[in-house]
C-alpha cells in the first residue's frame, strides 16, 4: 500500500469522456490498495474563456476578482470528477482550495503556497476515500480565492503531497516522460527512468516543457517523488498494473539513481534575446549602471558575458534578456547612455540558448571543453557561454539549433542504440 | 440615501456587454448616494451546461458534488462584475456565499437558506463599496458549497435585503413589472404599481412566472419591500433618475396600497391535471385511504371537490395533481383500488386552473359569484372549484382558458383604458 498523489492537466479532462478516464485511472490505484489523492486543472479551454472574459471586462482587472473568476474553472472539474468516480463505484468527494484549506500570500494571480492542512485530507484517504482536489488555487489572508498562475495545478500536486507524506506524485501529462532531449529534434532521443531534481529543474527551466518550474524546487525542497507519465494510456493496460516501476520518469533524489551518467540531457530555448554594448569605457561601477536600471524595470538578464579589453579603456558587453522584455530592455538602455557611456547598442532576437544538463559534470573535468570543440567543428560559432556545477549553457545562432542539439546528443552518447 | 439590493437574472449578464449595462444601472444607484448590493445569476446558458455535465457524468450525481459544479456559474457572474464596476469607477467586490457567510441546511441541491450574517456587508456598503454577491448559493453545516434550485438567485437577493436592513430590494427581469393578468392573452392587462405580498404569492404560485414563490414568501416573511423592474431599459434613462417611483410593480404590505381594488389580477395555471374517482363509497375513512398514498408518494394533491352523494352510499371524487405526476398518480391510486372501493378512474391533463385574485375580497361578498355567472355566460363548464380569503380558482377546459381570463379580467375592471 503507499500514499498517491494523482495530478491530471486539462487536456486529460477536456470533456466528460476523458474524465471519465481518468477516473478509470484512479481506480486502478484504489484496487492496488492505495491511499489516493487527485489533482485536477480546469477542463482544456475553460480558464482561456474566463479569462478572456476578464480582459473584456477591464483591462485592467483586480487580481482578486480575476481570482474568482479563473478558479471556477478547477471547482468544476473537481465535482465532475468526483461524481464520475462514484459512478464507477470508486468513494470520493471534492476538495476547494478553502475547504482544506490551502494557505497562500496574498500576491493574488501568482499566489505561492503558505501551508496545507493535510490532516483532513490524510484521516480520509486513510478511510478508502479519494480526495479530489481544485488545482492551482488556495485560499489568501483576506479570505478570498487566490490563484497560482499557470501551471499552478503542478504545484498543488507536489505541495499537496508533501503536506500528506506522499510516497509518490504521479503527473500524468500529454507526454510519457522526460526525453534526454526534444524528440522532434533528435528522433532517437531517450526517455529517462529517473532524473535527479537538479537536473529537472535545469531542464524545465531550460525549456522542456514537461514540469513548471515552481513544482519542480517544490519537489526538491520537500524530497516529493515525482512520477511524469502519460495520461493517454489504457488505464488498465497490463504494464500499469503489475510493473514495479510504470512507463515514465521518476524526478528524485540523485541517490535514487543507481547508473549515474556525466550528461543526462541537452535542452534548448529560443526564448531569449541577445543585446550588446560596444565600446564600453571598462571601469568599476559600469557593470552596475547597466543592470541596475534593466533590474529596476524588473528584466531578467540571464547570460552575461565581457570581454577583456585590449588596450584597458574600452570593451564590449554582452548579455541575454527574454524575448518578450527585448524592445523595453533597448529603451532602458538608450535612458541609461550617458551614465554608462557606451558608443553603440546591438542587438538580436535570432539566438537560441543550447544547455548541456548533468549532476555527474561535477566530478568530471573536460565536459565543456569537449561541447566547444565540438560546435566548433560543426562550424557553430558561439557568442556567450555561462556555466553552472551541472550544466553548460551556450548562445548561438538560431538557425544552427537543431543541428548543435543533434551533435551534442551524439557527442554524450545520449542517441538510443 | 437608501440601502438597495439589486437583483440581476441569467439572461441580464448573458454575455460582458450585457453585464455593462447591468454596472451602469448599478452605477446610476450609487450616484444618487444609495448603498449597493447586487446579487447576480449564471450567465445565460451556464447553468444549463453545467448541469449537463453532471448528467453526463452520471445519472445518479451525488448532491454535494451537483452544487460544487453548478455555483461555479454565479461565482463567475460575480467577479465578473465587480471587475466590470471598478472599470467605470465604482468600487466593488465579489462575495461567494462562503465568504459571507450565507448558512443554509444540508438539504444539497435545494438547500434553504438558514441565516446570513449581514454585519460585513453593512460595513463595506457604510463605506461605499458595493457588494457583488454570487446568487444560488451558501455553505451547508458540512462546509461545503449548497445551492438553492432554480430560481433560487431571487431568495438570495430577498434573504440578503432582510438581512442588511435594505429599504427595497430591486428585482430585475425582463418584464417590466407584474401585470394584471398575462399580456399574452389580454392585449389591455395594465402593470400594477403596487400588490401586496399575499395577492404576489398567489400570482406566483399561480403561474405567473415573475418571482419565485420561495423568494415571495421570505420577502412577507421579513417586509422586504421588493420591486419588480425591467433590466433592459436605458440604465441611464431620465425617468430612472428622478421618478420617485421608477416603472415597475411594488410588492409590499397592504397597508402601503392607498388605493385597493377587490380583485387585482387574474392567473391560469395549465400545470395540473384532474383526476376522477368513480362511485367512491361515501364513508368515514374513504378520503384518507385516497389521499395518503398520494401524499406518502410525495404526490401534491391541490383541488378537491367531493359531489354529495344522492342515496347517502356512493359518491364522485376529483381532484388535481401537478401535469408531471399524473400518470404516477394514477399507478399509485391503481394499487389503493382495493382500500378505497371505487369503480373507475377518469383523468384529464387537458383542463386549466383559472384564478381570481384580490386582497379586497375579504371584505366583499358575491366575487366568486360573479365569477360563475359570468363563466357561464360563456357557457364555460367549471369542473371544480376552490377558494381562500384572497382568491377564487376555477378548473375549466383547457380550451376556454383565454376567453376565461379575458371575460374575468374584464369583469372586474381590470382592461386598461
Amino acid at each position: 500500500m503507499a500514499r498517491l498523489v494523482m495530478k491530471f492537466g486539462g487536456t486529460s479532462v477536456a470533456d466528460i469522456d476523458r474524465i471519465r478516464n481518468v477516473a478509470r485511472h484512479v481506480k486502478r490505484e484504489v484496487d492496488a490498495g492505495n491511499q489516493v489523492a487527485v489533482v485536477v486543472s480546469a477542463m482544456a479551454g475553460t480558464t482561456n474563456q474566463l479569462v478572456e472574459w476578464t480582459r473584456a471586462a477591464s483591462l485592467l482587472h483586480d487580481a482578486r476578482e480575476y481570482d474568482t473568476v479563473v478558479a471556477a474553472g478547477e471547482q468544476i472539474t473537481s465535482g465532475l470528477l468526483a461524481i464520475t468516480l462514484q459512478d464507477i463505484g470508486v468513494n470520493a468527494r471534492s476538495w476547494l482550495g478553502w475547504q482544506i484549506p490551502i494557505r497562500t500570500d496574498s500576491a493574488h494571480g501568482v499566489a505561492r503556497i503558505a501551508d496545507i492542512e493535510g490532516a483532513k485530507l490524510i484521516e480520509r484517504m486513510g478511510q478508502g476515500q479519494v480526495a479530489v482536489v481544485a488545482g492551482f488555487q488556495g485560499i489568501a489572508p483576506d479570505n478570498r480565492v487566490s490563484t497560482f498562475g499557470r501551471g499552478g495545478s503542478d504545484t498543488t500536486a507536489v505541495a499537496l503531497a508533501a503536506a500528506v507524506g506522499a510516497d509518490r506524485c504521479d503527473i500524468y501529462t500529454d507526454v510519457d516522460g522526460v526525453y534526454t532531449t526534444d524528440p522532434r529534434i533528435v528522433a532517437n532521443a531517450r526517455r529517462m527512468p529517473r532524473i535527479a531534481y537538479e537536473e529537472m529543474l535545469e531542464m524545465a527551466s531550460l525549456g522542456a516543457k514537461v514540469l513548471q518550474v515552481r513544482s519542480v524546487e517544490m519537489a526538491m525542497v520537500h524530497g516529493v517523488r515525482t512520477f511524469v507519465r502519460s495520461s493517454f494510456t489504457d488505464p488498465d493496460a497490463p504494464e500499469l498494473k503489475n510493473a514495479a516501476e510504470p512507463p515514465g520518469t521518476l524526478i528524485c533524489d540523485e541517490d535514487e539513481i543507481v547508473e549515474k551518467q556525466v550528461v543526462t540531457g541537452i535542452a534548448y530555448s529560443k526564448d531569449e534575446a541577445q543585446i550588446s554594448l560596444r565600446r564600453v569605457a571598462d571601469k568599476p561601477g559600469v557593470a552596475a549602471a547597466v543592470f541596475m536600471p534593466l533590474a529596476e524595470a524588473n528584466i531578467n538578464v540571464d547570460m552575461i558575458v565581457q570581454n577583456i579589453s585590449e588596450d584597458g579603456s574600452l570593451t564590449d558587453l554582452t548579455f541575454t534578456v527574454p524575448i518578450a522584455d527585448f524592445d523595453r530592455s533597448q529603451q532602458v538602455l538608450e535612458g541609461a547612455r550617458e551614465a554608462v557611456g557606451y558608443q553603440a547598442i546591438q542587438g538580436s532576437t535570432d539566438v537560441a540558448k543550447i544547455s548541456v544538463i548533468g549532476i555527474g559534470m561535477r566530478s568530471h573535468a573536460g565536459v565543456a571543453a569537449q561541447a566547444f570543440e565540438a560546435l566548433a567543428g560543426r562550424g557553430i560559432n558561439i557568442r556567450a557561454i555561462t556555466t553552472s556545477e551541472i550544466k553548460i549553457s551556450m548562445l548561438i545562432d538560431a538557425s544552427y539549433t537543431e543541428l548543435a542539439v543533434r551533435t551534442l546528443h551524439s557527442l554524450y552518447g545520449l542517441d538510443r542504440n
